[in-house]
């Protein structure tokens, strides 16, 4: 095998297991149409996905690879990148989203430290996958605490065996929880998102905890978490003309609350934040700290219909505050209502089609009164494989 | 396990079986060389690949992985992205090409539904794959149809039982075919081209019927297939100064005919097109909808000598009209002959060998007055995995 | 299974054996940290990472997944991609590294064809895997002569059985060998780069003889390398208003030495090399042909303590020349010191500590006069799966 040792380690490193019974590959896709109903085209939502309104079509909003598993059993490598990125005016370019390793400190992997790019644990709907989320998008008011949920940086989580159980009841009873991101989790990350380089020397630091009580059957899991940071507005970021700071740099923090009745079956999930970040003012043309706040309410329920599951749900969110990863640090004031069901035929298929009642107003230096109300039928279609 | 629930579904949905018993892989990469025996540095084939003339060596013009698989026996899904994807003046990033599911309507899939980024059921030569075509490129005629052949879409597909039998058939037996894109197809898709953003809210419809005819042994296949839509000019494809008209929307729509006799061992395949489109008038250095025909002839044979397998093959290749997926909707009038020879040592590799004599005008905005003549020999070497 | 045929052969050409047993993959990531004890945020180095200094933070250096296989006991592919690519602004494209097939001549593979995009065999550390290497970074002076170590081309290499037994184990040994580049390796190449179209008809060609002597158990391994051909400067290095010659084209050639006296316990590795290449000159504010010389010497050492590995090492880094595929042709003139020690708790993880005292002149068009003196921590962590 001399071509093994040309370029690399001679061995994959897996001891006696085949590579394949040590490396694991699934992954998922949703495809979505957003123009049904459409009452404005003029309404768009970037962060929601960029096919709302004009120049919206058919479009891959998620398609992703992961490559996981076990190399002994206190390291664990997880990597998912995804194939809807795009890259100037071309779209479905593979990047990556995760790409961490969990080191157990003990046998149990109560402590882990993980390492790399994953989810900032800082929310219950942004930790959770949008594999296993209900609603179509994240809510503005706690999913504008960082671009793609994600960062680089170094967590520890602390889960106790009597939680790591919960959380995996919880899942087995596909009551759409967060997954495992620790009853506690801490980290220190870069603070500019996921993909982009730091442009500061100060590391943000983050704090989450959440615990899932169990009332005979019933589970309900209150949680809390802050971060605190710097960011550095990007230059290709700013209008050519907006007015920044000397530094670009910004105090970028939050506090939030967060609430799920699991829907067994009909629940509650709320979470709610207050903070400050940069944000573009248009009464001073320039990117300032201001003040922030927003969060969402979703009653939900699971219904077995037959083998089907369906899941109805109502969804109001409401955001005042800046979107930092956005041209200007764009101004935001949302406010927007959602009824939508999720219909699942079997483990491989899911339909959501959903109407959204919107009112947005998204400012910064170009578009400087840009207020958008309207509504749309969302469908999306996900494949599990 | 508790990692596997952190971002994502707790388990890959596939049951008893093991991921690799569910999820296959294969490959293939394609390198050439064109300037031997170049006789006009300055003749180019965009589409063809960018490594002709000037600026061209060793090229990678396709490397290709394709993830694969029945997650269940109604459902099967393909994922293929290509290495060869440029961005900006960098090369070989992934993108996607395929990424596609398909439903079974019934449990034998005589009928089925496509839903995905997929090729277009729009002609024989454009629905084969690159990795089983004989000639080194499509012809400018029917592949001008859309970009990579794909776009992303919702498709139908009716293959009777004998149909699907004469398709495994004809591959089993090394002949070439296009593959089962159904007896009869019908779809509805963008229109923009793969891996674009959609432009406007009109979707484009296609239809394709063809049927493998047998007398004897001998397969003959003949087929017709039409579509229509609107095509909207990118801004990014528009020289500084180019008029358009006020949407930089145009009617897109073809008509095209397919015959093929395979090669039992001396075939012929032959496609011809009529219809309209977007195209670059240097007259009024405005972009208009005009008429465009085109198509291509090919002679070709198979010979098994020992264990190798020979396809030497003729073709002719004549195209008037436009590509509205490069700049200004380049105008194009191309009259090319290419003599070539696949030899396949074995499965895993083939050679194709080619000398081309080629008349190509291609004028935009900038390029006005562009007639390059001039011959080249073609090599491309292919590796299948 | 119709939809296999649909799009691509009908099989993955593999015969009876299973994808999974023909197909391997494997992958690497390091996450790297350098702005702890750091003296000078100016310092920055391009080619060793992007994370030096300002704008720096934790960093993604490499994350790579390995698709390899022997398909038939003389066809071995080898797929290399990158996670750690970036586009534009934004970082984690996946890019190809190595995409090559080895075509054995013997049934032995002492004579083998390598066609595609993979390291040219020049120098020892160039061809050294970075998941083997020791020191953080490639030495300027040798791993100026290609970008990312890689080139698209054909190449020919020749180890007799006894070679490639001794390459065996000096890997076994983990003694931190090359890899089988061959005893005698010959190639010719693109020459503008992994990942760049080539700008030139012209071929380079790449000659290197290595032999690694055994005496008693100590291996000894000297080589020789060198490269001609000719470097066109692609117009996206170029500033505007720096002059260049007609055709931007340039004599780009080497000759280098390598001693490797392997660390059993203690070791040396040093290179050297001269030659000539494009380099920018502030003099005359043009890229010109200029002499260009530099190397390396490395002290090292393996010890075991328990079940770790643990390898210190020292370094001294000289270049005095341009680097091509960086902006003008940069002009460098490098002194770097560097004392560091790799730990090896187990297969699956390391950890690199180093202290690095470094003085770099590096100067373009508009950079034309900066000459930065600095010393820094540097911290990676690297994970194999």
């Amino acid at each position: 095998a001399f071509s093994e040792t040309a370029d690399s380690l001679k061995q994959n490193s897996l001891g006696n297991r085949k590579w394949f019974e040590v490396i694991s590959l699934r992954g998922y896709g949703q495809v979505r149409y957003n123009r049904l109903l459409e009452t404005n085209e003029k309404l768009g939502c970037d962060q929601c996905d960029k096919s709302w309104g004009n120049d919206g079509g058919l479009f891959i909003r998620r398609l992703r690879l992961v490559f996981y598993g076990w190399v002994n059993e206190r390291i664990y490598f997880y990597v998912q990148p995804d194939f809807a990125s795009s890259s100037g005016s071309t779209l479905n370019y593979l990047q990556l989203r995760d790409a961490f390793v969990d080191l157990g400190i003990d046998k149990e992997n109560i402590f882990r430290v993980r390492i790399g790019q994953s989810k900032v644990p800082y929310g219950f709907e942004n930790a959770q996958s949008s594999q296993n989320r209900l609603t179509i998008d994240r809510a503005d008011g706690t999913n504008s605490a960082f671009v793609n949920e994600r960062d680089l940086g170094v967590f520890i989580y602390w889960t106790p065996k009597i939680v790591q159980e919960r959380f995996e009841t919880i899942s087995t009873l596909k009551l759409k929880g967060s997954g495992n991101f620790g009853m506690a989790g801490f980290g220190f990350f870069n603070g500019q998102g996921a993909n982009k380089a730091d442009l500061n020397k100060k590391q943000h630091i983050v704090g989450r905890f959440t615990y899932p009580l169990l009332f005979g059957k019933q589970f309900i899991e209150p949680g809390i978490q802050a971060y605190t940071g710097d960011f550095t507005m990007p230059s290709d970021l700013l209008s050519n003309g907006v007015k920044t700071n000397l530094d670009k740099t910004y105090k970028d923090e939050r506090i939030g609350a967060t609430l799920v009745i699991y829907p067994q079956p009909i629940g509650i999930q709320a979470e709610y934040n207050i903070g400050k970040g940069p944000q573009y003012n248009k009464q001073t043309d320039s990117i300032e700290v201001r003040n922030l706040k927003g969060g969402y309410i979703t009653l939900n329920a699971k219904a077995n219909i037959g083998k089907d599951l369906i899941y109805p749900y109502f969804k109001y969110n409401y955001y005042d505050g800046g979107k930092k990863f956005e041209k200007d640090a764009r101004s935001y004031l949302v406010k927007e209502f959602e009824t939508g069901i999720e219909w699942q035929p079997n483990k491989f298929l899911e339909l959501v089609v959903a109407y959204t009642i919107s009112d947005r107003t998204y400012e910064d230096f170009v578009l400087r009164n840009n207020r958008q109300k309207g509504n749309l039928l969302r469908i999306q279609a996900q494949f599990n494989f």
